[in-house]
């Protein structure tokens, strides 16, 4: 959204030099708003008026830029300026910025910020992409185990203003080994008994996940433990990181649209669909398509067994798209309640039996609905009362059918170990097209031979 | 996940009334686990074991118990225990809860929970379904904007133990009207200043929901601005409530559930696929199946137009199913991505000439690709090399207008204010599936009048 009513103003107080005024603009809303007026500045201009705020709210206001903006400022702007703008980033921020940035910037940038931020940099952009690792920030407020409630709140006064989030404090020991958790309403609410041990009020048993898991893990872990925060531990349970409310969110959401295009036989996206490279979007999507026009040739080499019935009985031709799309819809259908059901954990491999008996009862009744609509078409179409039954009792059996395998397959695969989503919809489709070519042109020799 | 291994001793420990043991069952682990280890257990087994820890342990733990054995238990339980149990539920949780239960019991129950508390539960009632208002939980951190951030920090201590999360603290003036807000991070790091007004400290520009917005709202300016926790006004801007980081990632993840199943043309359920009564799921499935079963009808009815052709020429039954599946498969990849991408913004409508340009040339050539592998199936199952070039042509067309009506029909919608996820697969296969007839017959008529 851009706001250009802003615009003109911003510009003259840049023009003029307004301090006073640009300041109050950085300030005044909420960085998030503040970067979203911003969006019709160039990166120079952008930058200069970020010069008009504290360290603390540059950072804050240049998170909501865009990233291209982000990315054009920091290889434009004075290289000074910019390392102390990265040394201020969170940790984990600064990491998936620096990799959409021209490699020999980077390299000038590394070498003007402190040593430690410049490890902890290279440290996160060691981990592989979509690991806990990658999406951890390592700023966490930690305190050892023997020191007070009254201390631990000294030390947090100390550690928040560089912390993102201070909503846990972790205990370690000295190895840094996790050993438990305080909520920081639970120090608050302690306040008054200040010289309790941070020890006597943690909570020992913590729900973790390991710096290399796949981020699913993450997502999943978050929903179902109903935490803010989930801290990052390596195989000997030190604690490396945590990562926090805002990271988990876009996981979740990250994790639901590679779900979409699971479903939906696209090979998902690490990227937005437009900075994705052209060639990375032909192969995520031609792979599939490969796959599923192989599978759509042998629907041909079906249909030339019969292509002699076809020839002598040649109404029948007209209702196979329509028996075909209905089987596959049925089934792309049952395929996404059952991937969706089991992704949220509504349903679970136990529940199969419940899953069948639904699906099945489900075909009946809506295959049979649909039928009806079938056999009125097919006595519109090709008058003949006994004929015209090939179409109803083929449509019923291909979305009874369409249904139990839309819903078996994802079952299948869930119990194999693999992603459920995999076996998408157009996959279950191009299965169920096979099956509904074959069941309608033996319903039609069946009724076609006894009528 | 059944712990089939602790059963036993958990049963034995209430068979011996080892009070120590279930105590200590209840405190040692993360309150999740605790609920997931007790699994097994009946409803009044579970009510037993809860009986030996403090009443807050008991709601945490019960909070994390299956909607099912939740309702159960608050069914069995003695009254007058439930009512205290409900008393200590978060105030959005149980309104959640108390929807489940059998009305009846509902209304023995509200008789004997305390009058404020039975208020806010008929408040929070009455919000409509999937709003804002029905989100929030009314216990939110408050102070006024006088005080200093000292007494603000008191204040806190005395509230922080009734409250869910204490991560903003919100400032409202004497008519509740929402000022400002100050992170528990801020407060913590200015207690070295406490005489500091925290009307100096506040943050003015909030980010807020109305309370009757759609949950969608939450979940879209949640991502947008980072939050942890979402304030809920009414319309002259009074504090009602919050929204909390756990409620956000469960909207988060119903969204886009709701999303994955307006997909693939099913009306999205409110309630998991076991959970939603059985009439509930044929009509969300039968109304979708219908439209796309009447659209597909028109599919018999536009082939009709070429009925003698077809008997003419039979082998061009044989590619029927080919071309439409690949149109259908190439739409749905464009439908998706762009859904998707409108969804969590990488796209907007402004993009639309660089969409269109990236779909043409995509299908350029995919398609191309696709003719290929087509045109040597059509030689091998019709050998004759003018008359098989109608199939690479066909494919070639129909891959490249599927991807462009898949891409435009979502962009088309969310122009006209319409969800672009209404344009779901099927449907836009439905639409690609007739086109493809159409292109599919007049290019056999054309390549074969002049073979």
């Amino acid at each position: 959204m851009i706001n250009p009513l802003y615009l003109p103003e911003l510009r003259e107080m840049l023009a003029e030099q307004d301090t006073a005024g640009l300041g109050e603009f950085c300030t005044a809303l909420h960085p998030g708003r503040t970067a979203e007026f911003m969006e019709g500045l160039d990166a120079a201009e952008t930058w200069a008026v970020l010069q008009h705020t504290d360290a603390e709210k540059r950072v804050e206001i240049f998170g909501f830029l865009e990233p291209e903006k982000q990315v054009q400022v920091i290889e434009t702007a004075e290289r000074g300026q910019i390392a102390e703008l990265i040394d201020e980033m969170p940790a984990d921020d600064r990491v998936d910025l620096l990799e959409l940035v021209d490699p020999a910037v980077v390299s000038e940038l590394m070498a003007l910020v402190p040593q430690e931020d410049r490890r902890d940099i290279i440290r996160l952009r060691s981990y592989p992409e979509q690991t806990a690792g990658a999406v951890m920030t390592t700023e966490v407020a930690k305190v050892p185990e023997t020191i007070s409630v009254g201390e631990a709140m000294a030390e947090l006064t100390r550690q928040a203003s560089a912390l993102e989030t201070i909503y846990y404090v972790y205990i370690v020991d000295d190895q840094q080994h996790l050993r438990g958790v305080v909520s920081c309403r639970d120090l608050v609410s302690k306040l008054g008994e200040s010289q309790t041990p941070v020890g006597d009020i943690m909570e020992r048993d913590l729900v973790s996940v390991d710096v290399a898991d796949d981020q699913e893990m993450i997502a999943e872990k978050v929903a179902r433990y109903d935490l803010a925060v989930i801290p990052v531990v390596d195989h000997e349970y030190r604690l490396l990181g945590i990562i926090t409310h805002d990271d988990v969110i876009d996981v979740v959401r990250e994790e639901a649209t590679e779900d979409a295009h699971r479903l939906s036989a696209v090979e998902p996206l690490k990227t937005g669909y437009l900075e994705t490279p052209w060639v990375t979007l032909a192969w995520n999507r031609g792979l599939w398509l490969f796959v599923l026009f192989i599978g759509a040739l042998l629907t041909a080499f079906a249909l030339q067994r019969y292509e002699s019935d076809l020839e002598a009985i040649s109404w029948l031709v007209l209702f196979l798209p329509l028996v075909i799309s209905s089987g596959g819809n049925s089934g792309s259908q049952s395929a996404t309640l059952i991937i969706t059901a089991l992704t949220v954990g509504d349903v679970r491999l136990v529940d199969w039996w419940r899953i069948v008996r639904r699906e099945l009862l489900m075909g009946l009744s809506l295959g049979s609905f649909l039928a009806v609509i079938g056999y009125l078409a097919a006595m519109l179409l090709h008058g003949h009362p006994v004929e015209a039954l090939v179409i109803p009792i083929t449509i019923l059996l291909v979305v009874m059918g369409g249904m139990l395998l839309g819903a078996v397959l994802p079952l299948i695969f869930s119990r194999l170990g693999w992603d459920p989503a995999l076996m998408s919809n157009p996959l279950v489709a191009m299965i169920v097209d096979i099956v509904g070519i074959l069941v309608y042109m033996q319903v039609a020799l069946a009724v076609l031979a006894g009528g």
